[in-house]
């Protein structure tokens, strides 16, 4: 037996691609194909077909799992489409952008730095005015045409869009999904009853008008991630929870020292100050066992940290979680202490506070600003509802407030049900009062694991997938060319969990076959019916697409109301009572 | 008891709304807020907070256990981006719009027929000339100054953005989920191994640019829907799974007499004409047990058919499932027969062939036309992998070849992992030939069932509001004001599984309740740990966000490992041992 693991690659363009024959299997299988293939398709857009949904469905629910369900993380999920006010605040607008530059003589668009490699080192990290001077020094040409290239230009990567029938509210497709989670900071402190630490996760499409994607599912224009944002208090020391993965080894790529692999326990990494906290280390264990659970192998995957060149200057630390591929080591997981510079870089674009509070070790004398409102005035006004006035003018943000009575304007107060309020800003006085606390405000800090689904489906794949030149899998067929190939996919984010075949289509088989699906399904399990072809063939068209149980029904199972239950890994048979079917499928996925 | 269920409705314009203490409580626990709240908020966007997006999760999650795992439809996932031509061919570049006009003196924009609601008989009917003649008649003024309106406009709801550096190529992003099955009908019917029917389904975000949203989150600028397009043959008379609904009796306003409500069973409705086919009826009996699952009552809901004068020239029949809300009925469903039109579109947009096989009563002779190449040609210039040419030229749809004949271009062939092949056009040759055949081509049917899923959320909720003066459930608390609410949503949907609580916060209870939240989580059980309050108090946490079970460990826990279980309906406490509580509780989950 023959046995490769996907070495056999090949390259479309510069881009990491999958071997050949997964790629086909794929393809062919509908795990996903490029996007608006009758109108000639559009580089960037994939599908993900009936197999590649359910997979990617499955993943984010092992995601979901570990991050909503055990991490407690809250979930959001907000929307794509976002005011430029945002990216304003949050630094997209000016800074989320790719050098360009174009031929002069095609018109083709490249990005500069791509032009640049294996030429200068690290290309990426260059300013406008390195790679001008680079692609000059090294007489780079239009590798289309061989023409003449032009000027450098920042280009920025977010789709934009109007909202509205004027077309003049300017917004933009998220490049992310973690600026919602930043804006909404203050509802979901609230939400969670201000307490501290605590995460907020969303799982969603980003979206980057890529300069030039090439082919394949690694660089899209739109794609699937999953982002957890979790808020700690910076002057807390320590991490209890992490006590959980102090002992766990990972391999490590420090940025002091980038040529070399350490293996390296992330308790250890954070008392020699490798890793910059025991949160982040935390949340590097977290993706480790992610990538665990969905099944891509230890021994190919590696933490590699940023260059300080590769860092924004807020960052105190990132990791990337890397995979090998067929191709070379894959980012798929970015996880970064971000400081609390987001939170801050939208409390100053939009003047309201995004912060925590912390007990004080013993109260103090503070002085604050509060709100004081003149009856005399609103009552004559609201009349019935001056109650609800004052209670709803309570509740608003000081600094809120604070601007209005600059502006001299009225202050718009909402009642629910009774529509909104203009209440004269003479009204209101904002007093300067003295008082015991025992809190102070604070900026949480904020680690930042980010997904990328669609790149961790394809290590999954690349990783499950085996080809064997013959197979004891494989029942002799007529005409069967090819190696025999099996996608050895986790069950639990298998597409479809079980086959189900009656052995002959008569005979009444075929009756409780369908039975059997029945059942499977009201546990919730994906199956496929197949009554067509050689047993061998459907066993092999479940073995291509990684269905790890496939039952069949045979005349035995008339007299005595039992199948066989085939594993899809070891060609394995048992044999068991139908009505023990579905809890036996259920206890092998769930490993139980 | 005085209980209400939520009759008490406010309205914000004219937006059907939800009763004022639901909305309060949902905005205050996190259900979902406004979207970009700290900018001063964006109309038509909201934010699905930690409770909602849970809710709107399980909601999808009941959803694809009925369409993909029991009825076997296809999932699929695609760009929510999508190049004009996609939208020309669908009929949405050119008619996808509302009309709008704009005050000539403050510039607010209307939509021209919501300003005749109530004025003339079904507005949203009319067209351009006629809504400026009614807006004339009735002297309309700007509802917000008064002022004199301009001329009626077309308004085109789709956001439009471009892809690429050069901005040269004009983009939409999507308004339905449905155009991408559509564009891959050929992937997807062979991905079934050419079987018909069957059914294709995307879950994911829609987008139209409303002229003037309202608040709330009935009518969004961005929104969640769930669409399926059930294939089939239109030649093929009944539906054999149809049987299972032909006794299922719903209410029905047909349009043939839009001012009554009927009771008629689907069977009969089908018979008798009313519902044009079983597949149609099929998808309402289909859409009915979705609507049940989650908790919306029957009485509550109603199938009204589309009058002639609201359906597209190419449907054949369309349905909406309302349901009653606070403030009237409004559509959550809507179910068409829109024929061939669609796969008809693109098929003559694209040039592509977009059709399935039937098999003939007894074969014919047809005459077709195939692809001959010349290999004097080919062989020279593909050399070793001329075959692989061959082949792939093979799988061209011939209107591809005939097209590039037409224009006397080279075809490009693409060969996995060896790129793009350049075939000169004269190398190949399009022969006419005459051969039995025991099947022939047609352009399948499709029947439409597409879900609001933010409404469904708005009309679970409604419905499993409850409001009490005083109650039971209530224990004895200082302070309490206002109602006691409760959230009756069904286990299945509920955000939180469990709220588990230390019934005090020493002797070791904490401990018991930590390990209680472990064992509960690892079966993927969403749990609320509480220590903080009266046990009265934390029991109303759980019950106005619709936590089914709270868990209490007591003193008694410590001495037999046992656990009080508190039912939210009922307030009914049993007390079971711990090991048995996570089974307990799956099984209320699933009704077992």
């Amino acid at each position: 037996m023959v046995e490769r693991n996907g070495m056999s690659s090949f390259k479309l363009g510069k881009e990491p691609a999958m071997t050949e024959g997964l790629y086909s299997l794929l393809k062919r299988r509908g795990f996903f194909w490029p996007s608006y293939g009758i109108y000639g398709g559009v580089a960037g857009f994939y599908d993900l077909g009936p197999l590649g949904s359910l997979l990617c469905d499955n993943i984010e629910t092992v995601w979901k799992n570990i991050f909503i369900v055990s991490e407690d993380y809250l979930l959001v999920d907000c929307p794509s489409i976002a005011p430029e006010i945002a990216f304003k605040s949050s630094g997209h607008l000016e800074k989320f952008s790719d050098h360009l530059t174009r031929c002069l003589n095609c018109s083709t668009a490249f990005r500069a730095d791509h032009l640049l490699e294996g030429v200068v080192e690290i290309p990426d990290t260059l300013s406008r005015n390195e790679l001008e001077g680079a692609l000059r020094e090294n007489d780079i040409e239009c590798p289309v045409c061989g023409g003449k290239l032009g000027e450098v230009e920042e280009f920025n990567l977010m789709f934009r869009t109007t909202i509205g029938s004027g077309g003049e509210k300017t917004a933009y497709l998220r490049p992310e999904t973690a600026q919602s989670i930043f804006m909404d900071f203050s509802l979901l402190y609230r939400t969670n009853r201000e307490r501290m630490p605590f995460g907020v996760a969303q799982i969603g499409k980003g979206f980057r008008n890529e300069i030039s994607p090439r082919q394949g599912i690694l660089r899209l224009r739109e794609f699937h991630m999953a982002e957890g944002e979790f808020f700690f208090d910076p002057a807390v020391h320590g991490f209890p929870p992490f006590e959980r993965f102090k002992d766990t080894t990972v391999r490590a790529v420090p940025n002091n020292d980038p040529g070399s692999t350490v293996e390296v326990t992330l308790g250890k990494a954070v008392e020699n100050g490798m890793i910059c906290s025991e949160v982040l280390a935390h949340h590097m264990g977290i993706t480790m066992s992610f990538a665990l659970k969905i099944g891509i192998p230890k021994d190919r995957m590696r933490f590699r940290q940023h260059l300080a060149s590769e860092m924004a200057h807020y960052a105190r630390d990132c990791w990337d979680l890397e995979v090998e591929l067929s191709s070379g080591w894959i980012e798929v997981v970015g996880i970064a202490d971000r400081s609390a510079y987001d939170l801050n870089q939208h409390s100053k674009g939009s003047g309201e506070e995004l912060a925590a509070r912390r007990k004080l070790p013993e109260p103090v004398c503070q002085r604050s600003t509060q709100i004081e409102v003149d009856l005399k005035v609103l009552g004559p006004i609201f009349r019935g509802k001056t109650a609800r006035i004052v209670k709803a003018l309570g509740e608003l943000d000081i600094s809120h407030v604070k601007r209005y009575k600059e502006k001299g304007e009225p202050l718009m107060v909402e009642l629910p049900g009774e529509g909104t309020n203009e209440v004269p800003i003479d009204a209101v006085n904002l007093v300067e009062i003295e008082e015991r606390t025992s809190h102070e405000k604070f900026i949480p800090h904020v680690v930042e694991p980010s997904f990328g689904i669609d790149r961790l489906m394809v290590a999954v794949l690349e990783h499950a997938y085996t080809e064997m030149e013959s197979s004891p899998l494989r029942e002799k067929e007529e005409g069967e060319v090819g190696p025999y190939r099996v996608l050895r996919l986790d069950p639990k984010i298998s597409p479809i969990k079980c086959g189900v075949f009656p052995l002959v289509n008569k005979d009444g088989l075929s009756d409780i076959a369908r039975r059997i699906v029945q059942d499977l399904k009201r546990f919730g399990l994906t199956t496929y019916y197949d009554h067509s072809g050689s047993i061998g063939r459907r066993y092999a068209r479940m073995d291509e697409i990684g269905t790890p149980f496939s039952i069949t029904v045979d005349h035995k199972s008339i007299e005595d109301d039992s199948v066989t239950i085939r594993f899809r890994d070891t060609a394995e048979q048992i044999r068991l009572p139908v009505r023990d079917v579905p809890t036996k499928v259920l206890n092998m996925i769930n490993g139980t």
